[in-house]
């Protein structure tokens, strides 16, 4: 988290930082990672494109970590509260193995 | 890392989690956070909806590391790796209050 | 419609062009639509782009449209049976200048 | 378009949907129908979800329609003009077949 405020505040970008623009561009890298799986299988995808891979996770992050830090949010507990959520509407009893949302599971 | 490992092997997910369907996954999550700027102002999604906020950024973050831990990524190494490529094609000295994107630069 | 499918049949796509792949195809090509917006206000953006406008609009529409072929979907009926679905969720009375999400209003 | 055009005036909404926001909920809506897709086959979620389909397909081009309107656009004229240009970067004869993007094509 250092590294990346010590990259954009050298640059005086978190001028154009603001919450909806973070979101947004999280959004347009998460498209171009799933861009390197289009016209693929899983596996085709992974084994012709393994540093795009990295390098559009890692944009995604980034824009993720800096919305965070605006917000004032720590990673770890957001992280953490949201798996507790998950955790009650998808108890292990009726979600094993299942992959419906949890509105549809019975 | 392990808490979310934990989550999903506890429920047998990771025969759904292929890599495809988890970088549409991250593309879905980025949209729903993306939707609670839609119509509004940065300052006011903010003020509307924290908790939510929270959530769907948390969502976004959970299937990056699913992706990650998949691929057998470290994350703060592939931030790393790409916040110094980024450092290349943004150098302060050109980028500096500039929001331009690289291949605009001058 | 004619024009893209002889356009897609001449180069023999339609084979790769399953479902998933073309809904995944939409939302690629509708980020790179987003990706003109970022950082920018949207009139900004409209002065400065007014060609990519139309190209990146263009490619979502035309993905939507093979979408549609393959569903054997009328678009006209999807659209003003969807609108209809709207009159009801979004009753002039109660929505008439908010921008509300449906289940938000009272 | 003319039916599209009377729903939103007659909520007014046409002072919320400045063409960023309009771009923002393509992808959304776009987002929306590839969650039918998730963790599925393509040939399971078009079984599976019929009439989602429908919907989440119509509400991407309500949104594209919106901001054609708003950018004076014409839809058949800027998919026209783009098959053209795709045209020129996917020849048939090294595109036939081939699922490659025009950069990587040889």
């Amino acid at each position: 988290m250092d590294k990346i405020n010590e990259f954009r505040d050298a640059r005086d970008w978190r001028q154009f930082h603001n919450e909806k623009d973070l979101a947004l561009s999280i959004s347009i890298e998460a498209a171009e990672l799933l861009e390197l799986f289009q016209w693929k299988e899983a596996t085709e995808a992974v084994e012709k494109h393994p540093e795009n891979l990295k390098d559009e996770l890692a944009d995604v992050l980034i824009y993720c970590y800096m919305l965070a830090d605006n917000l004032g949010l720590d990673i770890d507990q957001i992280i953490e509260s949201k798996l507790n959520k998950n955790t009650s509407n998808y108890p292990i009893s009726k979600s094993k193995g299942q992959k419906d949302k949890y509105t549809e599971l019975n």
